[in-house]
Formats: structure tokens, C-alpha cells, sequence
């Protein structure tokens, strides 16, 4: 089924401890178009880039047959600039300079051959943006959306609106628990569903992922990556692989959103080993497969005999 | 298979978040003495204890068939006391006060019987007691050590003569680390296992914990608990429960010890629902094993069709 995909394309500069670039291709729309193009058959890209926008980059992008009818170019800038350092520890980065240029402006337009969209990835924009994109759109089965704490704290009014409308929320476990106000995991879990969200993936970094999809609950595991090279997009990666098994296999059903937890967490994995998203430009299907069947062996519990 | 559980048996003043108890049976000898004897028929506990031992912590000990034969009353002084508060994560607390009374002399003396002892864990006591209890054990099948950072920062050569002489060893994630000297958990685990012992549980608080076992990594799931009441005794309760389903499966293969491992998450899962050792009394088998049950379907991956 076809997938609409609404998000910054950006550039980002990145140090981690392991090295520096200046500039690669990022953005919330590029990793979820690029690792949800493995999966999903039309993947539909909405989003704005200024007048340097690189054309390998495009090729890049239409290379993983992503439509870009709906990618505007603006010429009147530059395409938005993000520029961050992480710590040793991963898990916390500094940003060293932000550049909305273009973006500041983004006004998503849909496509009239967009408006059909079955499946719906609203990557971390302002949250009546991301209400504007569904208002453009006929009736999609399945809507998910990423925000931040950015839009928690400054955007609450817009954000519980745009939370009405969607499926599936995927934020991580300090954002569940500042947007419900609320420690407890699962209880943040019961009172973010009750603003809209049917179902919830609360991400957890390297300790894995919670599922909330009807009345169960899915943890699944950690992946002990040897070496996280790069965190930049792996929450993007996440839900890209994610919405792309889901919109690939057209099968909500509570089993098959645990698989697509899975190949979220397949996908994330990837992503983070080396610098932006250069590991997702050519990744094998037996690549992609066989790390599933990783999470799965790594995580099996036996049965009692 | 009979166990000899070595370690403190304490008196603990607890204050939570939810609640304040001041004075209540505790120690690592304790916990996994309770724990372990829901699985294993012969539970043999070493440790010393006070002349204000109350009578009715040795009948609970004794009404879970755990054998005293190897607990020193020392009628020169009080029990270990230990008093300590949890912020509101749970996750970090701060010692009142420690009174080792007369567990600063612990001689542990291991009686004639339980010297050909298959099962042994070594709580966290100074490692090199750990090694005088190996000493006096004729060829054990299977030592199960835990630590701490106390023992890593100050007796790092005892504490490393004895990981030689050890088959698993249970820590949490900063102990690892602080070990090896090494952030990353995949290398820490490498380094720590060179050190000595073949297998390795990492432990990761509410996050789950990792197995490493042969070649082999197991990655148990988070049991998102809604209540955790109060942590104390977690980690020992964790050892208890998978040390004692060891002991009375006596089967140390990787599958097994995956089985071990959630039976040790399950019984550290009942641990921190009550104050103390409270919710330890008195569970059935049909809670533990709908619990390990819970935990399976809780973080099963579907396979692919």
C-alpha cells in the first residue's frame, strides 16, 4: 500500500566520539522515506529543501523509488541545517546550530495523487502542520505520528488536537512521561492513550521498545549493538521500518505490530552504524531479514518443559 | 540439587515513596534463600545474625525448608542493620545508616554437611570471605557470585582471585562497566568473562538484563510492573530465583539457563511489590509459573510467515 511521508529534509553537521562530518544528507522525512522504501511499495514524500539541495541527493532518494512530486524546492534559501555533538555516552548530544532556513516557512502541501494515502508517517514537525496534512487528506487507515518535548512544552493546545486524530503515537519514555505528566511508564502509557492514540510505541533508546495495541502490551529487547557509530536518525529509522512493514503487509493486527516493532528496531539498528544514512542506501532484503531473525533468536524464551 | 547460599542476613530500615517500614528482615543470604526455595529442595543458608534475631525470621526461614544448621548466632552484638531511602525513581537512594555489628567479624565456617554442596551462591560479601567459602567446599558444580561497586573500587585483586574461581557471575550494568573499564556492554561482557567466569548476567533494572552464556546472548525483557513498591532485595531476588531453578533442574545448558534468568526476573518482579521480603512469603506456584508465562508472551516476536 502507498505511504505519505511528511517531515523536515535537512542537513545535518555531526561529531560523535568516533568521528565528524560536516554536512550529510538528514531529516526526520529522508530516514523515514529511505528505510521504509524497503519495505513499502509507493513511498511519497512531502517535505521542503532551499537551492542547495544537492542532486545525489535526490538521485539518492529516487534511486529507493521515493516519489518526490511532492518534495518543494525553494529557491529563496537554504535547505535547513542542523549541527550537533554527541557526548561519549551516546545518549546525549549538544546542538551546536540550527539553521531552519526554508523549513521556517514549510507549508505542507499534498499532492492531489498523495490524497488517497492509505498509510500516513507524520515525522516531528509542528504539530498543526501535521493536523494540516490530515485535513488534505481523504481517509487514511492508519495514521502515525512522532513529536517532541520541544512541542510538548511550547505547542500542548495543537498537539493534543493533532493526537485526536491519529493511530499510533511513537515518542520515547521521557516524552510519554512529560506529556501525560505521569512517571509510571504504564500508567503515562493508559493516560496518553485516552488524548487519541489507539495504540503507543514508547521507544526506550537501547533498552528497546514498549507496545500498547488493544489490551496487550510488548516489550521488545534491547539490541547489544557492538558498535553504535552515529544515533543521528535512528528514531525516524524506527518508525520508517516500522509504518513500511505495517503499509507493506497492509495487516494491523496486534501480532503484526509486533513484527513491525521488530523491524523498527531492525531498521534503527542499521541506521546507527554508520555516519547519517549511509548504512540505509543499500541495504540487502537478507540483510534486513536475517537481523530479524536476530531480535528473535536473542531474545526467545524458552517454554517449560 | 542441594544450594549453600552464603551472604548477610540483615535487619533493613526502608523508606519509599509510598511508604516507611523501620525495621524488617533483610540481607542477601535471606533473599536468595527465599527465593531459591521455591525451586530448589535443599537450601543450606550460611551467614551470621545477632542476639535480636527475632524467633519468627527463623520460622519463616525455616517454614521454606531453608536449613539453619549454618547460621551463626553471635550473642555478642546486633544484627547487620542497614537504613536507607529511595527517591522517587526508585532508581537511586541514599544510606541513613549502616550498623554492621556483628557481621564486621563474619567468619563464614561451612558445616561438615554442606560441604559437598553442587549449588553455590556467593552474595555480595567482601570477596575475599567469597574465596575462604569456595575454599572449603570440596568441587562444586556450578558458584554463582554477585558483587558491588564497594568490592570493584576497593579489593578489585581479591575480588578478581575469586572470579577465577567462579562459573557465573551477576552484576548490574555500571558494575560491569566499571569492571572492564569499558562503556560499551558487549565489550565490558568480553573483558569481564576473560577474568574468569564463563557465563555472565548483566543486570539493568527495570530494562531487563543480558545473558551471556557460551556463544550465546540472551537479551530478557523489561516487566513494565505497574507498582514497584520498593526495590530492596531485587537483585538478590534475582539470583535467588534463577540459582534455584539451576539447582533444581540441574541443567546449566543455554536454553536452561535462559529459563533461569526469567524465573529470576520473575521472583525479583514479586520482590519490589511489597515492603522487604513481605511479597516472598507466601507465593504459589501457579503465581510464578503464570508470571515466567506472562513474561513469554509479554516479549514473544512472531515469526515471519
Amino acid at each position: 500500500m502507498s505511504l505519505l511521508v511528511v517531515g523536515s529534509v535537512a542537513y545535518d553537521g555531526i561529531e560523535t566520539p568516533f568521528g565528524k562530518v560536516d554536512r550529510i544528507l538528514g531529516g526526520s522525512a529522508t530516514y523515514i522515506s529511505l528505510t521504509s522504501s524497503y519495505f513499502a511499495e509507493n513511498v511519497n514524500l512531502v517535505g521542503v529543501v532551499g537551492k542547495d539541495f544537492a542532486d545525489e541527493d535526490i538521485e539518492l532518494l529516487k534511486s529507493k523509488k521515493v516519489d518526490l512530486t511532492g518534495l518543494q524546492i525553494d529557491k529563496s534559501g537554504n535547505t535547513f541545517f542542523w549541527q550537533g555533538k554527541y557526548h561519549y555516552d551516546l545518549n546525549n548530544r549538544d546542538t551546536l546550530d540550527t539553521q531552519l532556513n526554508v523549513f521556517e516557512h514549510f507549508d505542507p502541501v499534498i499532492p492531489e495523487e498523495y490524497k488517497n494515502a492509505r498509510y500516513v508517517a507524520l515525522g516531528n514537525i509542528e504539530p498543526s502542520l501535521q493536523s494540516k496534512v490530515l485535513e488534505q487528506i481523504d481517509k487514511p487507515d492508519f495514521v502515525v505520528m512522532d513529536t517532541m518535548n520541544f512541542w510538548i512544552d511550547g505547542a500542548l493546545d495543537a498537539l493534543k488536537k493533532t493526537l485526536k486524530k491519529v493511530d499510533l503515537l511513537v515518542i520515547n519514555d521521557s516524552e510519554a512521561r512529560e506529556l501525560a505528566d505521569e512517571p509510571n511508564l504504564l500508567k503515562a502509557a493508559e493516560i496518553v492513550r485516552s488524548m487519541g492514540p489507539e495504540s503507543l510505541i514508547i521507544k526506550k533508546g537501547e533498552h528497546g521498545a514498549l507496545l500498547f495495541a488493544g489490551t496487550e502490551i510488548f516489550s521488545a529487547p534491547a539490541y547489544p549493538v557492538i558498535d553504535i557509530f552515529d544515533p543521528t536518525g535512528a528514531g525516524d529509522s524506527f518508525l520508517g521500518g516500522m509504518l513500511g512493514w505495517i503499509a507493506y503487509t497492509n495487516d494491523r493486527t496486534p501480532q503484526n505490530l509486533r513484527r513491525s516493532v521488530i523491524f523498527g528496531s531492525v531498521m534503527a539498528s542499521f541506521c546507527v552504524e554508520k555516519f547519517g544514512p549511509e548504512r540505509l542506501k543499500d541495504l540487502t532484503e537478507k540483510e534486513i531479514y536475517d537481523r530479524y531473525r536476530e531480535f528473535r533468536a536473542l531474545s526467545q524464551i524458552p517454554e517449560l518443559d
